[in-house]
């Protein structure tokens, strides 16, 4: 598969950058993604899907509460981005100096961002290297201005932040590699 | 939930449209879909999820075939949109006018659209009203121009569709109202 030949459609199919975030055994911590999708036609039962790649810290925490929320970033929040996108909240609290309060399943809801869906999560999918989450967004708010794309983003960050990133996703495309088609637990074929 | 507080930004959510094809026993179906998402970071190994709601005939076909192909369709065929999107191909062969040849899975490829994806199923989520399908994308290609949105669409469209729209989802919101917390088939909380 010669990626050149899909990548301008594969580049629309992600969403807006979000600081996923979760609250688990007393700590709290965020991370960055662009895998998350709209999951209901019923407007008053919305629900999402979201993506989270299992070496990170926040896919162990959101598999332990069963709850994250999604804070939808703006143009204006690069240095966020850097900072919880570009390390891991393992060894350090990456949300120290960001002010943040809880809605409802009590995931950190950033203060300052553009919109922000409160998520408990209703079922799972192993995808080998990351997990899907289906969740119930159950609070949620939509403030003034846009979200912040990736694409966007690239045209903003400073050079270096590039050179930076390409050296983190470099680990991550090799565990992906081996990981991806290990998968423990397939609901496909469908049991007859 | 008050979704009027979270539109926008659920809005912005949505794929692209696509018409998604799939070959069963015989026959050739599509239907329309905006819930289809990236879902691999590595590039020579994409993968799409994909949502298909239970009630469409491509459901079932796909979960019978374990493939698809995606069909990304441009600005100027909303006809096509219209032929896939606002009937069921259970009572008739909806693409006999329709151009189309098969890649790799065997799943119809429209001749004429932005790009298309040929994808095979490697995991699958219920969702209670859809499933979420985890693919494989093993060929694709994307053509010149610009993927059509439902927001576009919407813009574009005669508003007699729109009536005819919203009548055909008035029935689908009660269908998704009645089993959206139905999993048969949960991997949450997960197995301890």
């Amino acid at each position: 598969m010669d990626y050149a030949k899909i990548a301008p459609m594969m580049s629309r199919l992600w969403s807006p950058i979000a600081a996923v975030t979760s609250a688990h055994q007393g700590r709290d911590n965020a991370q960055i993604a662009v895998a998350i999708g709209g999951a209901s036609i019923v407007p008053d039962r919305p629900r999402v899907v979201a993506q989270l790649y299992k070496t990170n810290f926040t896919h162990e925490m959101v598999s332990g509460s069963g709850a994250f929320a999604l804070c939808f970033v703006k143009p204006n929040q690069l240095d966020l981005v850097h900072e919880l996108g570009y390390r891991s909240g393992r060894d350090q609290d990456k949300l120290t100096a960001v002010p943040y309060h809880r809605a409802v399943t009590g995931s950190p809801i950033l203060d300052d961002c553009y919109a922000y869906f409160d998520c408990r999560v209703v079922n799972a999918m192993d995808g080998g290297d990351m997990t899907v989450f289906l969740a119930d967004v159950l609070e949620g708010e939509v403030r003034d201005g846009e979200p912040l794309t990736w694409q966007h983003m690239r045209t903003l960050m400073p050079p270096a932040w590039m050179d930076e990133w390409n050296e983190k996703i470099e680990g991550e495309l090799e565990v992906s590699r081996r990981t991806m088609d290990t998968m423990e637990s397939i609901a496909w074929p469908r049991p007859t």
